[in-house]
């Protein structure tokens, strides 16, 4: 079968089961989630054995050993699918919920009634957990979804797909709501993305690389998330010991993570008396500073930050450092260079939080808190698929909501309109 | 200036615009709405000299009688505009608005805020009075907006811009808030649509055409609104007094509309008594039926309904009626052939109005009333910029709230994250 054809079967079953899921209870959902861990348990020899391949043929390829970290399904990370299952199925299913229900002047009663979106595609690299990440959660708001991972994991995620089929058929629901594609043709994925008949929503998951690839040939709308240049602005009126330990949390607490600091912006009232405690603390954890002029008046000894440092997002132990005039130019620079995902203000004067919280475009904007706190976890979504950095639909953390669309609903008597 | 140096200004003056209106009162906007409503009035015979050459030249170049009709400017068309301005003042201004604060067990405060999206590019076809439309909404919300109408009302659209941006300057808004393109150059829409760096979503206004074209070349999200392909399922049972008033509402009271049926599925049980009567309604009203086998044997005169007569919108005064097993055979069918725009059941029988409310995935859902009432007017809305036949983002009639997003705001005390 040719790779179209096959995708246009992947579709039209997807958008098949999708409407069988939409009017599914919140119970068979969840008795689906927990006959897939089942299942998964009781796949536990076999899923090693299909993830030795392709750890083996990593290995042959040259995979590096962090990338090859990430592929190996151990017994710990096979449990902790298995736990993130039960998780999902405790969450509150945000289908079905009507709100807002008015009673218009013409007699009707209108509201709003939460819905899935339809057909999910998720696309992704090599962990093989994110399979049982995204097919938990699309089942869980009601949407079919067709994931392709990457090629890497192809065995390990055709054995996870096995146990998430068996779980969705032991409570007789329809065996295509979730979907691994069994190719790593790259044209697949170039037809997952440009089928809107079949697909309702993109989210892809992995490098900003894959992430511009995707979304510069959608034509299905896509949940994206780029960078995080994230900021601290530190003013001339904050309380200084609350400002050294969100700066050092932000910036300290992991690296690796788009809610990481990577810009600092200080007041140039209070930069000479703070700069060189707080330098003092990133030196110990190895962190390298880059700094503005004036920065460099004050740390001497750090380079100077190019203009391709403000815009960088380091996901490294290296932060960039700007003296700025005040609360005005702070908000500018966030604004121009960051990426608009999150970013703080730690100040104690009221009108300043107040207009930073307004005048800042980012989809997080913390008050004297770091910025690590960006996160569905911690915003108690329960789990999230992912951080939006567009504005349109979800932005932040998207959880199960960010799953799901609002149809009006209409209830009269017989009424009908007359002008 | 090439097209491309010109779009790039026209974004960046945009994109800086709308950083400004992002903080701006709810007085302010309104002030400016009023001061363009005065612009309008001073400008009144401007307008209508600039409008005449459109006219002018829209019948040197052979334009049809009805585009003749919606291009021109009449006193009563001005009066009109005049108003439309002074009502998007008196809306509620959606911007700002902090809800759903929870308390985390981490000890931070979450809430989400509304805010503008902040670019938004709407593309429309002939009619000069959109301009004034999509600025007023598109200010009110806080959101710069790009506007580029129709060639052949050029004119008419330069003369508006400038009272419109003799409002904006009057009451010290950035002059940029709103800007007309001053080309017609097609490569400027190219343009428009693939700088999200500058704009952040697009509204195009027009034909199925120009909506398909715009869709299928965008690189920037787009809030469109394809095809109304509604239907009226009436159920065995039904009140049949009720779905007689329906039926011929939602047929017959406007065809050119999109919320108006396009097909009319009866219950196999009542389709004999019921078809008759209401075949002769229609006959009194000059509407053509056509319909499967089964309707045929009931009105033997008609003509028999093709394949695409079940997905078409006919925007006329015709109609396609599909006898239905039942209420299973009606969904299946809708959520097939239907363009997920506005469907409706009528019955008496709560358990099949619960089903359909549920099962059915179209953006307004009615029980027991016509599909007349979907319109951002009687939704109270108090305005639309169009109907969204998209899941994400927006769905249904989009009024100054389809506008804007949230972001998250938290509020701490000198929190960081321990874990």
């Amino acid at each position: 079968m040719s790779i179209d054809a096959y995708m246009k079967e992947v579709g039209q079953h997807a958008r098949s089961a999708s409407r069988k899921l939409a009017s599914v209870s919140t119970e068979e959902k969840n008795q689906a989630l927990f006959a897939m861990a089942d299942a998964l348990e009781t796949s536990r020899p076999l899923l090693k054995v299909e993830n030795a391949k392709d750890v083996e043929s990593g290995k042959e390829k040259g995979l590096d050993a962090a990338l090859l970290d990430r592929l190996e399904l151990t017994d710990a990370r096979i449990d902790s699918m298995i736990e993130g299952l039960k998780q999902v199925a405790s969450l509150p299913d945000p289908v079905g919920e009507i709100t807002d229900m008015v009673y218009r002047p013409s007699g009707i009663h209108l509201g709003k009634m939460r819905v899935p979106l339809g057909v999910v595609g998720i696309i992704y690299e090599s962990r093989p957990n994110v399979t049982i990440d995204a097919a938990s959660l699309c089942l869980k708001s009601g949407n079919a979804a067709i994931l392709r991972g990457g090629s890497e994991a192809y065995y390990s995620n055709q054995a996870i797909a096995h146990a998430v089929k068996q779980g969705l058929k032991a409570v007789g629901l329809p065996e295509y709501a979730v979907q691994v594609l069994n190719t790593t043709d790259r044209d697949a994925v170039g037809k997952l993305i440009t089928m809107p008949e079949f697909v309702d929503v993109i989210v892809p998951r992995g490098g900003k690389g894959l992430i511009e690839r995707i979304s510069s040939s959608a034509k299905v709308p896509v949940i994206k998330h780029l960078d995080g240049n994230c900021h601290v602005y530190v003013d001339d009126q904050a309380d200084l010991e609350k400002a050294y330990a969100i700066a050092l949390n932000a910036k300290t607490r992991r690296y690796g993570v788009c809610n990481a600091m990577e810009s600092l912006l200080l007041h140039k009232d209070i930069a000479d008396g703070f700069l060189p405690k707080l330098a003092a603390a990133y030196a110990e954890k190895g962190v390298e500073l880059v700094g503005c002029a004036e920065t460099q008046k004050i740390l001497t000894y750090i380079d100077s930050a190019t203009e391709e440092d403000w815009y960088t997002e380091y996901l490294a132990p290296k932060l960039s450092i700007k003296v700025v005039s005040g609360i005005d130019e702070a908000i500018d620079h966030i604004n121009q260079y960051g990426s608009h995902h999150t970013d703080a203000i730690v100040s104690q004067d009221y009108s300043k939080t107040r207009l930073f919280m307004t005048a800042v475009d980012s989809s997080s904007v913390m008050i004297n808190a770091s910025t690590a706190f960006a996160d569905g976890f911690e915003y108690g979504l329960g789990a999230e698929i992912g951080i939006s950095t567009d504005k349109i639909h979800a932005r932040g953390p998207v959880g199960l909501v960010g799953l799901t669309s609002q149809k009006y609903v209409v209830m009269g008597d017989g009424h009908i309109r007359d002008n």
